[in-house]
Formats: structure tokens, C-alpha cells, sequence
């Protein structure tokens, strides 16, 4: 039940709030035997920190991760990591006028009305700054991966009108980590960061997209009928903050596309089964089927902005509201390392559940 | 765990293949003293059931549904409701050939990757059969929404290049079950109806996508942060067969909207806290906010064509292989009723969920 | 959640009522390639039956199960396992007299206080025939377990006063089928006998116990800290109906003991690291160290006399209530096949889930 | 799945061993609007404690509990609440010795065999320390159930071969906590006493049982088939590290009685039903029927004692072991608590299940 867990086996249940003294989690299920780089770790937790550029928020949170149990001698004992990360930052002033009054689309109304009360502190439990905690995990779970070779890898394929329309294949994706928006053409990167400073001067947000590549996957993979890969990969996006829309594969695409283009032929590669195309983005009925799995992820515009906006507060009283503190003007940048960590957890649990497919 | 059951406290677990001798299923968690009206849960088959109109595959499956425990007098009573659905028209015969052959875009090769064998007759557990008992629950479902005056209406919104633009604001539901295609829109669903026929006689087939409102939603339902409403709707659509994308309020079309478009300013009116327009969905921060909930399901086209294609067989030779049987053309019309019926199970469980938030 | 399933990864989900058309479950996660010996799972269900010998019911329910999906060729697909036992002797005018009455230590008042409503023919859902299905369930569990060559054999150790005091180890277990109460010592058999039929002419019954023995468990079985292998069995013996108490290994009398006899001294014999004593039950810290598993369960008399009793209807007024029907005096020795069945799907259970406790 | 979480709505997850930096955990649905009072989860907690008397583990560890999230001026915010309890008297050189060494009944060797590795201070995760967490989290629910006015008070029954057969009835519980055993009788207090300080002389441990009631419970809560209220309290109890058996009500000396005895005959008193007897423990089909709940749970004696023990390595070579550092004689004095909280969390957990069983 419980809705603050993910997962199966690999499984993460956290806690925190975005002004509360800590955020953090406790990750069960890891296999035991498995070398913690608790570097690597903190390196992935620094790709989604605030601060990066100057595209992205200000703020100094630092995240520094430290792990709590689980681990012995440098290995996972089997036993559950738990882990914190303190907020260092957490200047609750910026929010007290916030109290009352419910933001334009920010979570402060449902929040309210599911619990009756809320924690009013920068958006509380419903903040973004929960993923700092899925991030840690999912490098966690990208440990597992490496030792089966699979690597995954997001980037920024869209923000606003600006999009990158090649196919994955196509780009050096060893670039993204060197694009302040995290766009591995250098081109469209240029121009997706003049979009978010013109956006940044005049107090507006912007919506983007993400796209993800799994690499080195095997085939038979997946849990259907209710869990198939595909769904739960959509699952674990659509429970980043921000997120609107998953497909995977030929996507919302494939509803204009003919049977007899869309098909992926079976064909022998050098003693393995292929497929000629890969319109179904490695999955089938659910089941890895051993090629790429590729999926995009739609955010919408950051809710915050710097301009002045009409609102009414909980007495359904008007009342006017101006962003203050500091807030990105585009999500998609620091949504990568989320993106990735998110599918990692996804896959490092259905290769648990895969050992227990068969006699 | 159970990779067969779906939901928390209204939960369906499912069995059954394609040809076995039924299919059926476990409904756990109704609440009890619920009139069951079992004239309605058929009536909901019905609409999912082959053979409606020359559009839709011609197998003649009935798909009469039997309920065997869980019901008293007419009444739900808490214990869980067993159904069967008997498979009256399984022809057999008619898969024997595709024993060895993976056929392209199917579940062939992926699930005899997982479990090392297969039931190979009709796509056994991976054929859309399977989706009847996932509407004959659903149906049970729909009766908790309807004491609670929670209405779901889903249609097609394209088939092909064919769409259909208009809000649904503007379109007259009511008119979605006279079109054959199930598109409320008379102009739209003639166009539709000519693309499917057309194709047909090619023996091709064609993708689509459906929509669904849900109306009367109460505010304060959701499960955040790993339980998200959206999320929870996103995962029970990915499951059906053939999905390949799920967006919901303004979806992927969000990434290119600024925030100040995109931002659901909230008013009062008649006493209730409303927004005035619904970029969000009827969703923020995974908790529905009392709007009209609406997403967006893409459908890839049917992967069994009546034209021959190439494949390989289990040993990787070559072979090639021609659709037999009944099959739908385009598989929109018949996913309506699916849509609703998964986005359903949702509601109804995330309603009884919404009952232990508080004190 | 679902309060009616039961099981990880290899799990039971079961419906149906006493007077119901059917009872049945479905079992997921049953490994893929399994060869499912239907005769065997029959011959199970054929020990639990009523109107096996004159100490147990007249009722001949027959309980012939038939496998409906999940299975291919004889073997295990990995889906579901979906199966049924019809009520094929039902006799619900038996029970109309119940329907306003509470009867002393059945659950007929507890249903009705948690639901509002109740199936009164024959205790609906809380009757005994539930457990049925649970043997069907451990007999596909049983399968499994024999390919590791791990045993499970039950044995009634009491029936009233009557007790059977030796060490499993000084019994041929192999005589328990044999007893008309299950108890494999002859001359303790014979005295249980006497007493059941001396109550039996009274209308009274009788308590007593079952003891349970798990032999070539390999070390390293359990999920600690919330899952320990015997609080796993313990749920598991406890959820039979009936049950008031569980131990296991030294169990009561450990309460008694000082740590100086108590502690099992381990030693090698034979290349393998054993224990010289087994109070630990086979079962350290939650987790099986590879010496024999033992336990027992306490059974409470069967509420249902034959003699008149004191009782209130649902209003509150006095009322006279007289067993009708075909009762057990003395359910432990049927009982027998069940907490073997139970036991055979915790075992199952955690042998799957020991597959991914390491890399 | 997760090992390390209990329960279903409320629900808590833990991390942490021994001689980590922390242990802790993390609570999930617990319902917003509870007052929090934190001085009481701190009393409950130093209930717990080592080094309370002369008869207890002379340890300081202080325990504090720090709350990090979920709470916000006092109250809950239906959040997940995360704590901590730092480890502040770790003294990790106690334990080098036993890197190599298996403790006789303890989980060294089990834990080993699982995972293949062991964090061998202090018993690692197997460490009853842990149990800090549980009364932690068994303190939150206790606040739940205050406010419906459940009582749930356990004591020590039995110390060795001392016994305390009084009825539950007949003795002041308002005593327990002034007895250094937890048991509310003053003359077998001390004769409880006595015996536990000559077995510390001799460097010996002892055995021993607590016996809870619960009052004040509605009738109707429960989750039959397989979430039966006794089998879930059953679950929890034999969690506890050490013990080895759990009955309820009439226990195993329901095996030895007759159903005319054993039989609770309904009558009506004061406008509420209510039963003459209570050999049920409160408990009917698994279900609650508003009389008192009480139950017993047996604990074996302490594996470590401080004289010499014969035991092997990990490579199967003899050796002696004798305790060091600080350990109790008896558990059962500080198992109370540890009772008392395992069941809160249970009853909280099973309330909050109850509201979802009725439309």
C-alpha cells in the first residue's frame, strides 16, 4: 500500500519535507555483495542539485548524502540502506506568506483538502526537492545495472518550441553532461539556453521534454499483465513532479501509423534475435525483448513565477502572488539525473523479479 | 507483489489464456452492501465484446460473465467476488502453425524469453482477451462511482491521420456509442469508418487513440508521492495491450507552453474553490483538485496483419507468416470501454484509499 | 492489501462462500516449467475431504478441483493458475434457520458487525470448506518443493487429554496416513479414536493439536526483520481456522529454560555445519540454518454441538440453538493436509524469494 | 514485499543495525491530524531501555528519538514520518572477536548463509536493538488509539519455572511498571526477581512469557481470510527477537477442552452484546466482537551467556566463545513494551483497514 514506496524488491520508501531538517530514505531489497561507490552516489546527487548554472536555481542545497545502515566493509549486507540528507539551507522565511493562500498550479490546495491541514514550507512534502532522495536510490540501483552492462542515459530533447528531432542514434550522447541544458547537440543546446535566459529576464517559465535510452538490456524482462515494464516505467515518470505525458517506443505516434509500417521484423544477428526496426522501443506484451528501450517524458512549465499572478487564498478570498526565493525556469535540465535514476530503480527491480520467472 | 493484481483495497487479480477454457478473475476489496447489478456488468462486455459491427473482429465470443461468490440477496457482501467468463469459441486450430514462429510485434518471443516455454494458442495470456475481465471489474467499479455521482466517459479521438480537434466541451458524449468507431463527433466518425474499411480490404491494419473524461470528481483524491492519481491512471492504461503512450491535462503539449499560459489560476464560484481553465487535468501534485479529469491514451496498430510478412521461427531460420482468423483492423473502438473500465478500478480504489487520510 | 491473498511471490487469491455455486483461487507466480501433477493435487484434496473415515463429516463434497489457465502441456507457464471446486452438495435449507442467529464461537456475529450484512448458509465465507482451496494451493507448492527434495509431514500430537509425548524423531511418520486421526503412534490412535466417538454420541467435540515437521531445508531461507521464516509460518498456521496458538522448536517450554540448556551447540558431521541439539525449531534469527523445521498448532473444539445451547438472535433475545447438519467432533485430524498445505506455500514462498537475496 | 516494513495502511519501515551511526525508520499513513506528543514515544521508548534496574543490560544508550518530517506544528500531516535514534554508545572493539565465530543460537551463522556477508558487530541487524524503532512507531499508534479509547497493557507471566496463574482479571495492572520484572504481582515479582539475579552469579540466562490485553475494542475489526486479526498480532509477536510461541484466548489449552466448555454463549448486557465467557480472547473468525483481547507470547532465554560455550568458526573449526559487554539475563522485562507497540501498530494499522469495509 503504501504510497510513500517504490518497487517490488528494489525498493525505495522515503520521507521529508522541503523545509523539514532532513530528506531521506531507506532503500530495501538491495542484493547483498554489491560495492556501495558512495562517490558515484554523490556525484549523481550533485547532477540534480540547484546551482549548477545559471540556467538552473540558485540555490546551494549541496545534498550531501550519508548513508545510515545497509552497508559493511564497502558492500550492501542485504540488509536495508537507510540514508539522509540534511537540509542546509533551508531559510523557511521566504514561505510564511504563503500560509494561506494556494498557489496556481502548485499542490497547496489538494494537499489541504486530501489532509486537512498542510505543511506550508515551500510546498512542503509536494516539493520537488523529494527527488534528491530518488536520485540517491537510483544510483544505487545504477550499481546493480553496471555489473549486467546496462546503461542508461536521458537528455533533454525538447524545451518550449524548441526541439531536437534526431534519432537518438544520431547523437553523441557522451555531450549531454557538457550542455548546461543537458541537450547533447550543441546546436540546439545554443538555443534552448537563449530561450531560458529571454524567459529568466521577463519572470516566465517554460515546459520541456526528456528522453531516456536503455542500453544492454536482456530480453525477458517485465511482469505483465499488470506489471509490464513499460507500465511501470510510465509510473515511475509520472511520478516526478511536473510530468504530464510517458510514451515509449513509437509513442503517441504510432496511433497515425499503418500496422504494415509499425511492425518490428524479427530477423538473426550474429547468433542473436533482432528486430529491423524498433517502433516497439524493446518492449513487447510488457517484456524487454532485448533491443534499446527508448521513452520520452513531457514536463510542463515551472508553476512559480516572478510576475505578479492572481490567486485566491483559503477562505476563497482574491489575493495577488509574486514568486519569490529561487526557482528554475525550466525543469527539464535537472530532471535528467531524475529521469535516469527513476528508470534505474524500475530496471534493478525487474531483474530481481526475472529470477523468480522460472524453476 | 502479484504481478496479476491490480489495485490497493479494490483490487482484480486475473487468470486465463486466449484458448483455455475460461477466463475470469478475483475482485477483492468491494466494499460490502454495494447492489451489484450484474444486467450492467454484462451490458459493459457487451460493448467490449468481437463482432459489434463490420469494424470489429466478427468472433462471436458472447462473453457472458458468471459471478460465484461475494453476492447475497444482491448485495456485495465484503467477501470477494469470483467471476468466470467461459471461453465458448476457442477454434484452436487455428494457431497450431504459429507454435515455433515468433510472430512480428507480438509477444511470441518475449514471453518464451521469460518463462522458457509458452502457450502459443492465440497469444495465450498476452491476447486481449484478457481485458474482458478487466471490464466485467470495472463495471463493478462504475456502480461505486455512480453513488457517488463519478461519471467516466471515454472515446476515440483518432483513428490514423483522422482526429477529431474539438474539446470535449464541445462535443456530445452522449452520441460516442451510435458511432460505430465510438467518436461522438458523426462527421469525424464517417471518416474514421472509411479509413478502417479501406484498410481492411488491404488486409492492413492502423493506430488510434482514445480519450477519457472523468466527471464529478470529488478534490482531495491521490496518493502522493509514489501513488500519484495520474500516475496510478497512467500505469492501469499502460497495461492495456497495445498502448504505447499516456498523457493527461494539456500533456505532452505542455512542454512548449510558457507558465504563464500555463498556469490553472484559481477563482471561487458558487461557493466552490474552481479553476479557470484546467491545463492541470483536475490533477496537482498527484491529488485530484475537483476539476474534470481528462487524459489521453495512444494505441499502437494491430500487430496481425492479412498480408504475409517475414519472420524468423524459434531457431532463428526464416519463415513467413500470414494473419488467420479475426482480427480487428483498427483496436479504438473496442478499447473505450477498457479506458473506462481500468481508469474505473482506479477511482473506486483511490476513493476507498481517501477514507484512511485522515483522523 | 487484499486481506484474501495470500504469499510474496508465490501467492494464493481465494473466493467463495460454503453454499456458493464454487470456491476456488487463482495461483500467481508459480515458477514457469513446473510439471503440475493434477492427480496428486486431487489426491490432497482427497485427504482434507469430509467422509473420509466415521470420526470425520458425512458430507461427501467429492472437491474434484479443475485447472483452468496457467497451465500448457502438463507444465507451468508462469501465468496464473486460476482453478475451481464446485459445491456439488450445497443443501443450503440446512442453514435457513440461521439467519438472525448468533451462534456461539463462530464468526457469524463478526461478519456481520464488520460488513453490516452477512451469507449465512453455512458460515458463508468463514466456513472451513475456504480451506479447500489452500490445499489445492500446497499441493502446487509441494511440487516445487520436491524438486529440492524438501518434505512436509503433519501429524495430530493431541485430541483432548489424549497426547502423544514422544520426539517426532522416535515416530515412523509414515504410519499418519494410515490412522483414522492422523496420529501415526497406534496406540495413542486408538485412544483418540475412542474418545471422538464417545463425544460424538454425547454431541459434544474436542480440541487438539497438530504437530508439523519440514525435513531438507537448505540454510539461509527467511526474510528478516518483518518476515522471519517462522512468523511467516505462524501467520500462516494461524489464518486455519480454529487455531488458537503456534509454536515452534522449543516453543512454550523455552519460557521455562535457561540459556544453558537452551542454546544449540553447532558442529561439522560430514562436511556440513549442523546443530547438536535443535530447540532453534531450524529457524535462527528468522532465517533457516539447515537443521529440521518442527512446530505446533493448537485447535480449539468445533463450535457446532449437537446439543442444545443458550444463544441471542440479531435483536438480542434469547434463543435455543441445536447443531444440525454434518459436523466434525474433532477437526484436527483433516486438519492434517492443511497445515501442510499452508506450511508447503511459506516454504514455496521463500525459496523463491531467497533467489534474489545476493548478486 | 519489503522485509523490512510492517503493517498495511499504518505502516513502518526500519534500517539500521547494532553498531551502525543510527538506527531509525520511517512511518507511512499514519492519518493526519493526530496530535503528536513526543515526550510520550520518548517515555515509551525509555521504557524500553537497557540498564532500567539491576536486572537489565546495564547499557546506557540513551535512545533518543528525533523526528524528522511528517509533523508539522504538532501535528501530523498525513506525510510519511521519518526518525532517527542515533547510536551513541557504540563500543564496536566488544565485538571484533566474533568475526569469524557463530554464536550458538543466534542469526550469525543464518544471516551468513542468507547473504554471503555479515555485519558482525553486535549481531548486526539481527540485534535486538532494533526493536527501538518498533516502540517508537508503536508509540505513534498508541496516540491513534487513545483517542477511541483501546488500552493495550502487557506484564510479564512468567519468569523460568515462577508462573503468575491469576486471571488478568484479577490483578492490578497499574502495578506492572513498578515492578523491576513488569509483573503487577508484588509476591511473584520478587520471586521473579530472585531468580533472574542468582542466574546472573552464575553467568546463566533465563526464559520467560508476557501476557497482553487489549480493551476497549469495537467489534468488527479483522481481515479474513488471511489477514485475521490474531494471525496478524500473531505475525507481529513472533517478529520479536526471541520468541518462540504465540497463543490467544483459551491457547493451546483449547486443544485439551471440550466445545460444551469451550463455547462463549452470546447474551445482551446494558443494550450491547456481549459473551458470558471469553475463551475466544475477544476474537470470533478472525474479527474482533467488542470483549477484551488477550493473548501470550513465549520468549526463549538469552542466546549470550557469560560463562564458556563450545562453537565452531566459519571454517568449521572449534572454538570457545564467552559473552562479553553488556547483556540482559531475562527479556522479558523489557519485552513489554516491545509487546505493547507491536500490538498498537497492529490494532492502528487494522482501525484504519476497518473504515474501507462498508460503503
Amino acid at each position: 500500500m503504501a504510497q510513500n514506496t517504490f518497487g517490488h524488491i528494489f525498493s525505495l520508501t522515503t520521507f521529508g519535507e522541503s523545509h523539514g531538517r532532513a530528506i531521506g530514505g531507506i532503500i530495501d531489497g538491495c542484493p547483498a555483495g554489491l560495492e556501495i561507490d558512495e562517490a558515484f552516489v554523490q556525484h549523481e546527487l550533485d547532477r540534480r542539485r540547484p546551482g549548477q548554472s545559471t540556467l538552473t536555481s540558485p540555490r546551494r542545497e549541496e545534498d550531501n548524502v550519508e548513508f545510515l545502515s545497509g552497508i559493511f566493509e564497502g558492500k550492501s549486507t542485504g540488509a536495508p540502506i537507510g540514508f539522509m540528507i540534511f537540509n542546509k539551507d533551508q531559510q523557511p522565511e521566504d514561505y510564511s506568506a504563503f500560509a494561506d493562500i494556494y498557489r496556481p498550479s502548485h499542490a497547496d490546495f489538494t494537499w489541504e483538502q486530501k489532509f486537512g491541514l498542510r505543511d506550508y514550507r515551500g510546498g512542503g512534502r509536494s516539493s520537488s526537492r523529494e527527488t534528491a532522495s530518488w536520485v540517491a536510490a537510483g544510483a544505487v540501483a545504477k550499481l546493480i545495472l553496471q555489473k549486467d552492462n546496462i546503461g542508461i542515459q536521458a537528455f533533454v530533447d525538447q524545451v518550449g518550441t524548441v526541439t531536437l528531432d534526431k534519432n537518438y542514434h544520431l547523437l553523441d550522447l557522451g555531450k549531454t553532461e557538457k550542455s548546461p541544458v543537458r541537450c547533447p547537440d550543441p546546436e540546439t543546446s545554443k538555443k534552448m539556453e537563449r530561450l531560458i535566459l529571454g524567459l529568466k529576464e521577463k519572470g516566465d517559465t517554460i515546459g520541456g521534454s526528456v528522453q531516456c535510452v536503455i542500453t544492454g538490456m536482456p530480453a525477458g524482462i517485465g511482469e505483465p499483465v499488470f506489471g509490464k515494464l513499460h507500465a511501470e516505467l510510465g509510473k515511475a515518470m509520472l511520478s516526478i513532479n511536473a510530468v504530464k505525458g510517458f510514451e515509449y517506443g513509437s509513442g503517441f505516434r504510432a496511433a497515425s501509423m499503418k500496422g504494415s509500417e509499425h511492425n518490428d521484423i524479427f530477423k538473426k544477428e550474429a547468433g542473436k534475435i533482432v528486430t529491423a526496426t524498433n517502433f516497439s522501443g524493446g518492449i513487447q506484451g510488457g517484456i524487454s525483448n532485448g533491443q534499446d528501450i527508448y521513452f520520452r517524458v513531457a514536463f510542463k512549465p515551472v508553476a512559480t513565477l516572478m510576475t505578479e499572478q492572481e490567486t485566491i487564498d483559503n477562505e476563497g478570498k482574491s489575493a495577488k502572488i509574486t514568486g519569490k526565493g529561487r526557482h528554475d525556469v525550466c525543469v527539464v535540465p535537472r530532471a535528467v539525473p531524475i529521469v535516469e535514476a527513476m528508470a534505474a530503480m524500475v530496471i534493478a527491480d525487474y531483474l530481481l523479479l526475472a529470477k523468480v520467472s522460472r524453476l
